[in-house]
């Protein structure tokens, strides 16, 4: 399965459009068409309902105490010192003083080139990680090591590059860039903070910088607080929102993977420091299941507990759950993270903030700062994954691209055709639809064959369906058409909705 | 009514918290707790379905061609050129030389102080609107006049104000700003752009620089091609899209009225140029029946068509759907926009972008830019409408405030008590809670005295709240208690879910 082939259907089937493609685009920004946004609700509504609405049962066999949120984008500054995020959330850039472009440390790869290809006039080369490296590095080798009155070898079978982070002062001064002719120009790795800042207000000075929020978590700290005096809930609570997040990301890739502007949904499990690594379990477990049952492969995901090395000072847990994406096969990649976060946040924001946020708990009559559980996912990620999970070739059809989605996630969920646009057909057809769309996205269609219709529903992960021919007028029949196997059976019309119901409710 | 009691419920009951509150908040932002989501999302449900999921029917009876949309906030700079904002969407703002404060232009009001008041000395005086300008300006004219050895007499029956814009360069040289005791600080008024800005990517400079996109409508002009490309739609047909939008006003003020960061609902609907009309006026229809529906009173809704010199040169028409706000009553303000904007956006896009917009128009084999009718509504705005809408004081009952919110808006649709927490009535209120939570977002709630319950209901909007008690175990009957009238009945308790259907779906 390649992606180049999902981009090209997403585009193809109004899923995903590159954001201002009209304008020749902007990196790392997608806009979601007419089946995508459907997808992603079904997405969103499906997390926000085992979240917020109908959470699952704790261990006193009562239901989880959840309530959602939906705070701004835009917080006061003093929120990212606090949480960390303006002094360390960022990535080792570095900077060319000749072409001024800009790269991050960790895919800058260098070339030593051995004295027989060149090396002696020309000894380290650089490429980016991510480009076709041996192509570009052939030919800017070839032509410095020339212009260098040098001879350059072929450059096939180098020594494996080393990192540009490892090297010396002394080695990187002997360095060309991949945009420059001129040695030692590329500046030493500096930290560059991947929020997206902007000013509120008239004037633009540090006192009115604001920054686009790289996480929703950190609104739910701010409004803990106020969540607890105006609600009931009581520890253990959660407290849920979905939301976009922008990271300024050095270099966006894999499709909607890692963006710019991106969607999350995210929860903050509020708990005493005694069960919280029972909570941490428990979420691991839940969100897991979670996936399954919107349709992914149990055989795609991966539980990868973080190691010690790995954690953050003040966590004592965290584990990723991944997916099989088909540009990290056959290793994984990340969906979700759930993160033991002790007390941190809140913690730095009682800090920053001088306001208590203790929680007194009326049972054990002490006060304490609760321990967090975050269980945080990617709304545009997970549409991706389930994009991936779905997409199935199958030449045996007259078109060829399938997408297999579960039905409860499907954009549409039948299509009703008359078989052709006369004859009563679409009248009948019409009145099945009218019935139907107050409780399903059904998708009307009278125009070319009846195979064509049925190949558009399989592009755009359609379960059902339903085609009006000229035996419904006599019989009362229609022909049911299941995406999975094209397998046809004949139903009464007036048994479509207990068909659909048993299948989709 | 007044505001402040709105806005203090919301903070109490967890509707709208200020934005990073624990820090002292920021101006213009605003977070929707565990209730105010709850409501905005049955809002946001309530549009998207009216608009893309079951639209209405057009005048040849078949169901309107309607499709979503989700792009990115951020989008390629010269959307906002083409758009005419990047130009064009400013207010005239003054800055005071001295005090380096900002004002709006408009905001800033002019008092000439008469001779006999001490007006030899110290003739223009300046207060900003909206703030307790007497006071204010008494204490400051009192000083300035005593420091230029002048008399100040009282400040009481001062002339009428004029506007600072309408002054010319040497009466601005006699003014004394609100923030200075030196005359003529103020700069000459000039624009100031409203679109909060920021750089992507790692390099700052103007190839980089972006705009957070202060309407969603643009996305839409942006996308219409792919979506032509990727469905089946034909002219006439809509596409609609929810998200956030951001302007950085001067000057938020109302609440959650005007606000920097808010939510919006738009549709632009894609015609021929000669039926532009008809469905102008089908919009504007439509989308006030709209109101009526989620529970506006149709005695607090104005139509109010801009006259020919508020109209943008383009428009053709353009009218606004006002609402009677606590804050504008005896007057109204804008609740939502429908503009018949031509095919200046598209016109506008395929200039910029030199990408061939037009419509090839098969029935009548022409091509051209079709005209477009845009129903832009504030779903932050809608959710403050529906509020004020609710909001009743009802001294009779023991908390006199009651949100009687439309039963299909209300964020919760049932609250479920045990009377007492003992005696098997908490097990049978839980069973009934489990039943019913699928469907319906309820609250259980076993703390406190009923009547405690009951206003805790009445403050949150739940239009129906079940009582199990001592008798429930004997006949297998429930107390159903009725928000807006208070009035109570008995009904069976395997009658509730019907009772509930019946009123709800």
């Amino acid at each position: 399965m390649s992606m180049q082939k999902i981009v090209a259907l997403c585009k193809r089937r109004g899923f995903v459009f590159q954001a201002s493609e009209i304008y020749g685009g902007i990196n790392g920004f997608w806009d979601y068409g007419p089946l995508g946004v459907l997808l992603k609700n079904n997405i969103r509504d499906a997390w926000w309902r085992s979240m917020v609405l109908c959470p699952g049962m704790g261990k006193d066999g009562e239901p989880l105490s959840m309530v959602g949120l939906d705070s701004a984008i835009i917080q006061h500054r003093e929120t990212w010192v606090a949480s960390g995020h303006a002094g360390g959330f960022s990535d080792p850039m570095v900077d060319c003083r000749e072409s001024k472009a800009r790269y991050r440390a960790d895919q800058l790869m260098v070339y030593e080139i051995p004295a027989d290809k060149g090396g002696a006039k020309v000894t380290f080369l650089v490429a980016t990680e991510g480009t076709d490296e041996t192509e570009a590095l052939k030919k800017h080798a070839t032509k410095i090591i020339r212009s260098n009155q040098g001879k350059p070898g072929d450059m096939e079978n180098l020594p494996a590059p080393r990192s540009y982070n490892a090297l010396d002062e002394a080695t990187r001064a002997e360095v060309y860039g991949p945009a420059t002719d001129t040695k030692g120009t590329l500046t030493p790795p500096r930290a560059f903070n991947l929020m997206f800042e902007s000013y509120a207000g008239a004037i633009q000075d540090e006192s009115s910088k604001v920054y686009l929020r790289p996480e929703t978590a950190q609104g739910i700290f701010l409004d803990y607080k106020n969540v607890l005096d105006s609600s009931r809930v009581r520890i253990p609570f959660g407290i849920a929102q979905i939301g976009k997040s922008f990271r300024n990301e050095v270099n966006p890739r894999n499709f909607i993977f890692r963006s710019r502007e991106f969607e999350q949904m995210e929860m903050e499990f509020f708990c005493q420091p005694e069960d919280s690594r029972m909570w941490f379990e428990y979420w691991v477990d839940a969100r897991r299941k979670w996936w399954i049952d919107i349709g992914v492969k149990e055989s795609h995901l991966r539980i990868r507990e973080h190691d010690k090395d790995e954690l953050a000072f003040y966590s004592t847990g965290t584990a990723d759950i991944e997916y099989l994406y088909p540009f990290t096969a056959p290793d994984f990649g990340e969906l979700e993270g759930i993160a033991h976060r002790g007390n941190y946040d809140l913690t730095q924001h009682q800090t920053h903030s001088k306001t208590k946020l203790e929680y007194f708990d009326q049972e054990k009559n002490t006060r304490y700062l609760p321990h967090v559980i975050e269980p945080a996912a990617g709304l545009t990620r997970a549409l991706l994954a389930l994009l991936c999970e779905a997409y199935t070739e199958d030449p045996s059809r007259p078109s060829p691209e399938v997408l297999k989605f579960h039905p409860k996630m499907a954009p549409i969920k039948v299509g009703i055709f008359p078989l052709v646009d006369k004859e009563g057909m679409p009248e009948t057809a019409r009145a099945l639809y009218m019935g139907l769309r107050n409780k399903y996205v059904c998708q009307y269609d009278a125009k070319q064959t009846i195979g064509k219709r049925y190949a558009r529903m399989d592009e755009a992960g359609t379960p059902f369906c339903v085609t009006i021919d000229g035996d419904t007028a006599k019989d009362q029949t229609v022909t049911m058409r299941d995406r999975d196997t094209g397998a046809q059976q004949r139903i009464a019309l007036d048994a479509v909705p207990r068909f659909l119901a048993e299948r989709l409710d």
